[in-house]
């Protein structure tokens, strides 16, 4: 028996309705339903309907306010600071694209600081909402303790992912998000689920050596990724998302969640680039520009963008729709039962 | 026969005295001093009195322009663009981290642009100035093409390294300065010179196999670190300091280069943000915050901060001097005596 298939505006409803059902306000269902309808559309499950639960989990147990109202704070020319109000991330960064954009069209480069939020997804559709209207944008948030600093042997870092895309002149922009950690958390758990051992590299034990078990990784500790460099793009992050903005490291989110499976409370940080100010003949001339550089790295063989894949995958579940794993999708039908009760 | 012993301010006499009488102006002169002198205090060798013979060769073959002025443009109310006119790197740098020292200042985040100079040193001498001043920054800048894109196997980006800095109250900055290679093109030459294979994951060959054989590496491309995360951070820095600020990507540098064997011609992109704006707290308790982080870190076995290495040797250098190989010593006695003539 094949896994349900279902459209994305069934995406979309299903966790609205879940969300509404339960006590959130329709305008942070919205716009979690809209980053979760995002992330099944480009074919990134582990950001889609599968964190349903975990969202409604922490509404639930009272550390997500749902009717959260995000409060805007003019912190500096350049700065503006959204406080998220213990509520979702999405509707915070929604709130915060908008003034993140119009500083960065007057000033020529902005930053937003959004704190006392709750991510639960990736990084990239904040960054690429900036890039599909003209801007350079950055993105860096914590997560929960998992990764050892460079030499050391216990977990302190999150996997700390920074995203970074470049507009293009009626393309997609060219994004990345990446966690400094080497691998993803969820993939070791994927590994531990299905039997697998480890690549080298990914994680030490609890005693700080080396290790292919999954279970002694999630015991011990992640590494970066790329060693000691990797471990310094996760320092940077851990700074920007934590001390620069007044919200939590990794490891002071570890010592206060209350373990709803949710999404950790926390900060994101982010800088906007308006490319027409950075140059003397910028505007047209930049896009031009950077398009031979792409244009280099696909006449390479083996090589393409680091977006592509997604774009890929929205092209055709547009067409087709998502599939959605059996077990999941029964879990939606019962919390939207509940919901519409 | 042990290397000379000199101090610090006759690193700087040297230095300065060989360009000026090479016809590079008082100002490039000291500016280019000022930045070899903190490489040998800080012990990197590689950036110090070894770079001169290299400087001397691109202004004597007329690539750079020893008596440059650099000019600067404001760009926005927080981009700030020098034209370093054909100059060497340090000047343009010093000029601008006036200006971006300025815009940060009142506008919570700037950005300055550098184009048309000739960079020969690391990055870490700009962003630690901005953090001694209690700025966050970033700095961004291209090479030559030596690296490979991710799936790829020729090269394409440079070295491309990048540094942040962040300020600490009455204490040195933490700083890092890392290429997105998995090594520095010197290493590598260094591994030849001695006979040494290569690490895995260094380099490939000019048909694009893994290679530990030093001179295939150099015929060859090298490896960004940390695998396709390392090689879209290349990517990001390529953008950065190319079509962004309008200079030239690193397969242009290479193409265009005259091969003098001195500094690239290239831009540089930085970043500057003024911590006490990024937070409605912000200030004493932004610094107080980072201190908890360090404090974990420090608190690792095994551990150190990014810069400490730098800050311990600087303190040795300052009471003991530096030692010069005697070939490099000898060398320099030479221009001294062809710039005294």
């Amino acid at each position: 028996m094949s896994d349900p298939v279902i459209s994305l505006s069934e995406v979309h409803a299903i966790a609205t309705t879940i969300l509404t059902g339960h006590g959130v306000s329709a305008e942070q269902a919205r716009a979690v339903a809209d980053t979760v309808t995002n992330a099944e559309r480009d074919e990134c499950k582990s950001h889609g309907l599968f964190r349903i639960p975990g969202y409604l989990k922490s509404v639930l147990s009272g550390k997500v306010d749902g009717q959260a109202i995000p409060e805007v704070n003019d912190l500096a020319p350049a700065v503006v600071h959204v406080d998220a109000k213990r509520g979702y991330a999405p509707l915070a960064l929604e709130v915060g694209a908008v003034h993140l954009a119009e500083k960065a069209r007057t000033q020529g480069i902005a930053a937003l600081a959004i704190t006392d939020c709750h991510h639960f997804a990736a990084l990239w559709p904040e960054t690429e909402r900036l890039a599909e209207q003209g801007f350079v944008a950055f993105a860096f948030t914590g997560s929960n303790s998992f990764v050892a600093p460079a030499g050391g042997k216990q977990k302190l870092y999150g996997t700390n992912p920074m995203s970074f895309a470049w507009p293009r002149a009626g393309r997609s922009p060219v994004v990345f998000d990446q966690a400094s950690s080497a691998s993803a958390r969820g993939e070791i758990q994927l590994h531990l689920r299905d039997g697998h051992t480890l690549p080298d590299g990914w994680a030490i034990d609890a005693d700080g050596n080396p290790t292919n078990d999954p279970s002694a990784a999630l015991a011990g500790a992640q590494l970066p990724f790329g060693g000691y460099k990797g471990a310094a793009i996760a320092l940077m992050v851990e700074l920007l998302a934590g001390a620069l903005i007044g919200d939590v490291f990794s490891f002071e989110v570890s010592e206060r969640d209350n373990g709803d499976g949710g999404p950790p409370t926390g900060g994101e940080f982010m800088i906007a680039i308006d490319p027409s100010r950075t140059r003397k003949d910028g505007g047209v001339a930049t896009m031009a520009h950077a398009e031979l550089l792409f244009e280099r790295i696909l006449g390479q063989d083996g090589t393409r963008l680091p977006s592509d894949r997604r774009f890929a995958a929205r092209t055709r579940t547009a067409a087709d729709g998502v599939s959605v794993a059996q077990v999941l999708y029964d879990d939606l039908q019962t919390l939207l039962a509940k919901a519409q009760a």
